[in-house]
């Protein structure tokens, strides 16, 4: 009988290093003054030391993409992906306050592709230096016969720091106002969804199906949007300090009632999942659907499969993908500042005694 | 044309809620004092502060089972997945000398299973719990299409801290001893291999191949070891220290030359790929191999497979699935320690000038 060697049995551990040495200009790029490992340790480290902060807590976040793998692959265009998981873990250590330090990956497939692997990373890289995140570590995987042929997963883990006093939510309570920010499409949900009408309707990913004004390809696969910035902006003007940071010199205003109370990530589900998430108990929501419209490509879907209206705000974000709980008085300067930072933002509602999240439209 | 819902697309969103729920006591059993936050948050959130260090430094890591899932789920014994991927990370947390502090898991499957998810993840909780590492979040997804059929993934991403003055290597060079600690298997490595010989050759995994004395889904899925406890005995022994934690009281030698210099954890290949990622430039090893014996399952391998033996040594871990580099003249009492720490281990070697590994026997 013949032998059965390694590589007989679809794992190419050099294929694997030769991908991973390949990357190492680019991760390094990536590092931050705290960095103080070489590439190539089992684990990547940085100092945890965090003079500015009194008592720092450090928030842990990991995610996934999704089927949104699928879709990428479809369109050939996977680049996105990198910036989708890396945005969507430092959207959700950002609604606790926290400041990126460091993020990890997981690249996993069937059959290595040293092409798309590298998309897939470089396009980490940059998410990760937009949110000054350090790539630390990663691990990459040939798992024959656990992924379907042609198929991989990217997974993400995120570790930020916040001022313990100043982790959201805090001083969350009935009257407070909910500003909306709009998402920039599905971000990295619903594409289980998208990828079978896109099979049962045989569309075609590099055409405008109708109403987009865009390809269905580019309406599906801009990658999740991070609010860091936006944020920064908006804690700084009403509460006089950044996530994660407290700006020397600003103090935080007397009264802590006023200013930013919690932020609502609107992902792995829609409002009435997420927004819950950080309200007391005894707090309700009423939010006002007419506040804003959907991005045309939740019309799109929601025509071409017929879901209900209920559901669709169920499991997607309907073009909302950020809500910011603001004390009452302060939702005109948070509306005003997320414009001035280039958000899309409306009041949609306000915080109530009761229990969930009720649609008065 | 009838409607398409997200059930429909293969997603069951309460599904996946009420298997979350299901694990929360099993979740906050690992809690450890550090941890600031409930579950259901986006972020876990564990203090920052390590008063008993001076300059703390975070080791952070990441891995997955790999394809030990396939073999686990046909011998229909999933609950010690849970404890591969917890201690894979902690062995590689250690070899730079962290202590545990918090561990998050990706749990992804073509369709979600409560039963094999609650084992896992049971598994996982155990393990943390060992290694006093808090399970600080995770996340669950359903990725029809991505997975295969009845196919599902492990992943894990811990978090860990060190002195900075502690960390591992440290002084290492030529002259230092290599002293071997046995592996109780193949850990987390070599199951594409394995899975493709059971599938060739129609192997029973229930019943005893033929010289392993167990069946053979016990000798291959019994859990990767954790070497934190004996290398925490040994640290404390020849360095008066514990990895991540000064004991009080107890100082380090004078002659900083003593005791550990650097740990080198087997996994993901040989000893070929692990052991030169500790040694510094100009610093080789040479290994004996006939200092110990592969576990019965690596002979059975071997044969059964006519993989030729230096590839497996390439590929495997053969049995050692630990290399502590000693300072010259603590070999024995690192031996000595190691056996009464429970652990079988051996002087395997030493380090030359040179580079790489190259074999004596």
């Amino acid at each position: 009988m013949a032998a059965l060697t390694y590589r007989d049995a679809g794992v190419d551990i050099d294929l694997k290093a030769e991908m991973i040495e390949g990357i190492g200009e680019l991760v390094k790029r990536t590092f931050t003054p705290g960095v103080m490992h070489e590439l190539g340790a089992y684990g990547g480290m940085m100092s945890g030391l965090f003079p500015h902060l009194k008592e720092p807590v450090l928030v842990a976040t990991n995610d996934g993409v999704g089927t949104k793998v699928r879709t990428a692959v479809r369109a050939g265009k996977v680049r996105g992906l990198g910036h989708d998981i890396v945005n969507h873990c430092v959207n959700d250590a950002l609604v606790q306050g926290a400041q990126p330090l460091f993020f990890l990956d997981y690249f996993a497939a069937n059959k290595l592709d040293a092409q798309i692997f590298q998309e897939v990373i470089a396009g980490m890289c940059e998410a990760c230096r937009l949110a000054g995140a350090a790539l630390l570590g990663g691990e990459t995987a040939e798992m024959p016969g656990v992924y379907a042929a042609g198929e991989f997963d990217v997974v993400g883990f995120l570790v930020g720091v916040v001022e313990k006093a100043k982790i959201w939510p805090r001083h969350v309570g009935a009257g407070d106002v909910l500003v909306g920010v709009r998402s920039n499409g599905l971000h990295t949900n619903g594409f289980s969804l998208v990828n079978r009408l896109i099979e049962r309707d045989a569309l075609d990913v590099h055409a405008d199906p109708g109403g987009l004004g865009e390809t269905l390809a580019d309406a599906l696969l801009r990658p999740h949007r991070s609010y860091l910035e936006p944020v920064r902006q908006l804690a700084h003007v009403l509460d006089g300090q950044s996530p994660g940071i407290q700006s020397p010199g600003i103090q935080s205003p007397g009264i802590q009632s006023l200013g930013i109370h919690a932020l609502a990530h609107i992902t792995g589900g829609g409002i009435q999942d997420n927004l819950p998430r950080v309200l007391p108990a005894g707090v309700g929501a009423e939010v006002d659907r007419a506040a804003w419209t959907p991005n045309p490509i939740f019309r799109f879907l929601l025509e071409r499969t017929g879901m209900a209206r209920d559901e669709a705000y169920h499991v997607l974000n309907m073009g909302c993908g950020l809500i910011v709980v603001v004390a009452r008085g302060s939702e005109a300067q948070a509306v005003a500042t997320l414009r001035e930072a280039g958000e899309e933002a409306w009041v949609i509602g306000r915080l109530v005694a009761g229990e969930g999240v009720r649609f008065t439209r």
